[in-house]
């Protein structure tokens, strides 16, 4: 590992910009200050929760040239907690101010056809894909592909949002007119046995760390639950890390990452596909909170202020983490009388329903 | 154990005034967010470390009446982070809004004869003392004593302010100018094997959790290294532990809180002797953050709000905390390269000599 280069390190007491404001910058601000940083705050919404635990915030659209160029005179570094934020108002800020993640891997997180071209780029698998923006264009990828498959949009998607399956030909209208005129793509349907992903860091010198790989169990399209370790067979799960590794390397990204995969048992053991790569801190690496040395928000600051990564070792057999989803969070007073179980709740003020509202994490015994 | 009363729980979305905004303040709003709580620091300091990571402050000296009534109506509950708010601020606070812990704790607290005197009330052995105000007082104190001992003022001491020690009979005059007409106490000098502390809480319901009792070395009178478990016999910690317990019963103590100890050496074993008690969290409880389940800072959170307290367990064999006080916090580039140390800064603009201006933890192996 290459060693941190000291005049890099941004020092503390100075501040980091965050762009978004929900409980990812909530948590990337409360693991800021004990390493001496203040973080400000950039956010549409005038009850983000992240403005709760900042030392300054700003509530003005991305699109505010005037509004984006105070906050860059204000900030040593800039981040942001989400890949929907427009790629030109990231541009606009790297003319001003480091950017890390910079807008290259913004854009290509931004792009379901770019990320795809780049694992295949690299080497990786992923799930057969055509691009499609007409209905012909659907019908021959349909041919193309089989079914069953999903149409989804290229941006914009999180939580299974732009998503439509295609199991008949009797589903192609109705998913394609859901795509509302939006550049799509369909994706070859994967008869996977688990999703796991890799949460992982690259640091400004290059040096690479990634969290044990972690299981996901989704329910209605959203997180409801990760295990880490995942049970996978060792040379998959460094598989996967080494797949996570090169997409950040060519990408030149700095930061906390999350790659997502479909595990496929074959005959001949365990596959992997690529399914998306998130430019920031992930649900998905919400147990590192209180199941690693370094939380994976610690490690995302460590990575942007050029300091050094953290120890990524894993506290215990088994982490679990669970997902509080709407009103699961009423069962706050239940979680808090069980010993051993970390709550982390995002402030928000209203539990609507299929809204993150906060996760519990739980260290395990073995098997 | 009793159960916590689910009614008597404060619900997320709460607000916990907190008085005082240095470190300690700071770190408790870190643990409150989690848990989806906000704060509200009052402090008279513009600068104070603790404003940075919450959602309100108030500027303002602690007998602004009308500022504490404010205070009052915007938050749901009130605690401190230091015993050296007056009584009275307290006191006017608690006839509009829940202060835990409350007034006759910190009354007790604030004043080493009443702490005394509980401590051999409750059966625990405390250093031989004797209260002086005049000159005639302190020479009887020291023919009924004996040399070597320590005045030190009754109130407001902390970190080694307000003691000075009397070796020889020519100390005697310089000691007793330096408390300034003062209430003091001289105390008979323990030469003590080492020093330990019980870091526990008293839930509202009455139940009791004790982390694992710490080892502290000093330097300076200041706090330098502590480390958990103590290298004390199990009977002696399990004593400190009771009279921690006996002690915070007596008191009707709500949230965390410190009793330190001397441990003497004998033919017999080991002897403890009450030194004093801190009605909060405590900086040899900081290693508690990273070293136990719940970190003291949740715990009186917790205590507080009226939540059951969470699991006191160690995270590893040993755990050791480092203060970084004044330019020691230099040493930042090295401490974030050593991995799995873990680094809490406080975020204070000016490293003063003799000034807490963070802390390291980290997790030991055997032995």
């Amino acid at each position: 590992m290459m060693k941190a280069d000291p005049r890099a390190m941004l020092k503390p007491g100075s501040t980091i910009g965050i762009l978004g404001g929900g409980q990812l910058a909530r948590m990337l601000a409360l693991s800021a200050a004990p390493l001496g940083f203040r973080c400000h705050v950039y956010a549409p919404e005038a009850d983000s929760p992240a403005f709760d635990v900042s030392s300054a915030h700003t509530i003005a659209a991305y699109d505010d040239a005037a509004a984006l160029a105070s906050f860059a005179a204000a900030v040593d570094v800039v981040t942001y907690e989400f890949e929907n934020v427009p790629v030109s108002c990231v541009q606009a800020l790297e003319a001003l101010v480091p950017v890390r993640p910079g807008s290259r891997a913004l854009a290509v997180a931004q792009d379901r056809l770019a990320e795809k071209a780049l694992a295949n780029r690299l080497g990786a698998t992923t799930a057969p894909f055509a691009p499609v923006l007409t209905r012909a264009e659907l019908d021959a990828a349909i041919i193309a592909i089989g079914l069953p498959a999903v149409l989804k949009t290229t941006r914009m998607g999180y939580d299974g949002k732009g998503q439509a399956k295609i199991m008949v030909p009797a589903d192609t209208a109705p998913a394609f007119a859901a795509m509302n005129d939006q550049q799509a793509v369909l994706e070859g349907f994967i008869a996977f046995s688990c999703e796991v992903s890799v949460i992982a860091a690259r640091a400004l010198d290059g040096s690479f760390a990634a969290f044990d790989v972690t299981q996901n169990e989704h329910r209605n399209h959203i997180l409801h639950r990760s295990l880490a370790p995942a049970g996978i067979a060792p040379a998959t799960a460094s598989k996967a890390i080494s797949t996570a590794q090169k997409m950040a390397a060519a990408l030149d990204y700095v930061g906390v990452f999350a790659v997502e995969f479909f595990v496929v048992q074959t005959p001949a053991g365990e596959t992997l596909y690529v399914n998306e790569i998130a430019p920031r801190v992930h649900n998905s690496g919400h147990w590192t909170m209180d199941g690693a040395l370094t939380s994976q928000f610690e490690q995302h600051i460590r990575a942007i202020t050029g300091w050094p990564l953290g120890s990524v070792k894993r506290r215990g057999p088994r982490v679990e983490m669970i997902n509080l989803i709407g009103d699961d969070v009423d069962t706050w007073p239940a979680l808090a009388a069980e010993p051993g179980t970390k709550i982390h709740l995002y402030g928000k003020r209203e539990a609507r329903p299929g809204r993150k509202m906060g996760h519990i994490n739980r260290i395990l015994g073995r098997g």
